[in-house]
């Protein structure tokens, strides 16, 4: 499953899921816990690395993602996952979320994006070489650029804690 | 549950979980996919808010997370959680991840840690103002300074990238 | 929720899922359980009744369906629900199932058919009616004329077998 | 496990399960899912047929079935399964479904019947042939009867509805 | 469903459960988890508990159980489960665990019994007088003979315990 | 992980677990079943084991566990184990079950105490032998003798009842 390819498109390994959620993921108050969203997220973003890299991928980081909306029991939630950017062996996977209200057909709500670094990695654990990413559109370009800005924030952010606690 | 009180420090609402990881949480390799630990840190990050809160909360965003080192089945997850900051009706919840693999009784790795924002709400889902929150040690006021710094990069992000969205 | 409407289009209602499927949901030889799939299959079906019936719904009657094609654990599980035709409470639900296998991207296959009665219902749990089906293209057409051959066939059987049962 | 015999009785390889439904398992009215019910059923069966065929069976088909009694949380679902006709590496297996409402002890409903086909297995997923079916009885013999019968409209209906596709 | 009744014989309540045991409730050697085993055996006590008591019931106390024989992925483990001896609001309920190894059709193996004390109560959680307990056979007349037995060395066993305790 | 190891103290495998009930783990007063506490004890004895042997080991039997206090839905269940006592292959696991109520901070309630007894076994399933076992502290050696206590009651108990039957 792993023949080497020099390049692929981010439509190569876009995917689309779509889920019904249940009681066994809400809380009291009727709504789905967040981490059980984030699990689906992270499940999406899964496939896309898979795909792209063609074999295994893990979870190295998740970047911030903000809840816009509530997801209830009954609603369908939909995640929309693809490559935005690409390192040696790392990938930038970002997914979108969306939910359809189960009373109100038709209707749909923004719930955030997620953006998530996958490492591609052998059998042993250790990292392996993914495929150049290759945009074909401007959306994918501009996807490239903010995936770009997260990292340079990444860093930073990063940096000025080291201060604090160095400092501290 | 919910009598008003004017502030609370952060051991008041500290806590410390600790999960035997499972063969149902894993990944083909046999490690624990990203999404349940986080999924995890969530759960506790969850009773922390709803501790120094009074009552219920919901997630309302998930700050940058890493995985430094993966967990395997059979390994114990601890999750730490302590409130770091709060505003409102918001707080900024603070979880550090360790795992013991179950192959080396005593030692301990960090996983990583996550910063997840919650809102406490009231039964209509909105937010209701939360106590302040009094630190004690110098490590709690280290905690509180690098929330303010996620916050300030968070923002700063949202509006570098709001403006890219904006040129595209 | 329930506002009366005299009639509704297939396309009102209709739905697509998408599942990533887990170990937990497989066999010993690494394909996921009949019943696993039919089970997705009654899920995507229940969503279509509520949305077109504008109310809750259960199943009455599944009628034959075909495995195909295993799935194996991680692939992903694409279903397709439409209304095909409308008694007074009842509704027939086609169910199309698809899955990708997950090292092979791009690819689709037909898993099998699956076929649906379901009884909209009140609180108390008796027959409410529901709108009528509108179909809109040739093809809706041709479905709900394939729901009536399944139901003369399911009646004519049922005789036959009454038959046979008398008789012995 | 797989010692081929020549031919096995009904009785050989007939089995009753019983579950304690629980809330997981329920919709939003409390009543057991339609596709809760059909997963119970086909665990029952595969077990059936992989006694008659002294190894792995995975469902080929799933035969019409009516859902005639709501089953609720707590109650106990009784499924008795039995092999009615074998092929050369094909079965049709027979479940019955009973419930036991847990606020009324000693009472029995029928909640339906359902039909599969499984098919026998080797290794590598091809079939593999079955031991004869030697009915023992008269109403081992009515079954066997009554699948012929099953079998028959599943053909017919399937040549009647490829010729109004073949028509659209 | 709570009618006061002046007493019950152990057959009015008494139950049978069969599970089909998952990969998803066994350990790394594929034997079903001793913990699992336990936990069927206390839903198949609560059952009965709540039979004979006529409405709810929890779990007081669990007495001595040896696992004779592992469980396997695959295998049917059959509870039966009834009432050995009732005081005021209690009762002890007696499971006998067996298994049907999955690959050895007809064999049934002893897994263990356990021993569990249950509580009949209201909605507050009280405490609420059962029914007396109407032996019929000399097997219902030895297993409250043995109850009484077990309840015994409980009581002795609690006492030379505690003086360990105080003189420590 | 499995190197010949002369002895060790109970403190080198003492272990504390702390889950987070959920709503899947409740009867329908809103208390979490006896069945999931054991469930719980057994998983942290099963840890305690593994570290002391130095591999697998599994649930021979299970001593009388009383269940104090009911634990409801978002409490925090603590388990805290430890070795009380080891013979050839075998160990006996104390472990005490605290819970937290979720509108309580702060407050820490016994749930009771069980006992497991756990052989260590090879990769057939045969019985290994296990490490010595070291007491420390005045403490661990209380717990050895009470170990011991139960030991001859179990003994005592079982020829006791085993008397009964043999007359009945």
């Amino acid at each position: 499953m792993s023949e080497i390819v020099a390049a692929r498109t981010p439509s190569y390994s876009r995917i689309e899921l779509a889920t019904l959620t249940s009681r066994a993921q809400a809380n009291l108050l009727g709504n789905i816990h967040g981490g059980e969203v984030v699990k689906l997220a992270d499940s999406t973003a899964g496939v896309v690395a898979q795909r792209h890299s063609g074999g295994p991928a893990v979870t190295a980081a998740l970047d911030e993602m903000a809840f816009l909306e509530p997801v209830r029991v009954g609603d369908i939630i939909r995640t929309f996952g693809q490559v935005n950017w690409v390192g040696r062996s790392s990938m930038e996977i970002g997914v979108r979320i969306e939910t359809e209200p189960w009373d109100a057909a038709g209707k749909v709500l923004h719930v955030g994006s997620a953006y998530f670094v996958f490492v591609a990695v052998d059998g042993a654990g250790h990292g392996r070489p993914v495929p150049a990413l290759e945009p074909e559109t401007d959306e994918d370009r501009r996807r490239m650029h903010e995936a770009e800005v997260r990292r340079a924030h990444r860093l930073a952010r990063r940096t000025e804690i080291d201060a604090i606690r160095a400092g501290s």
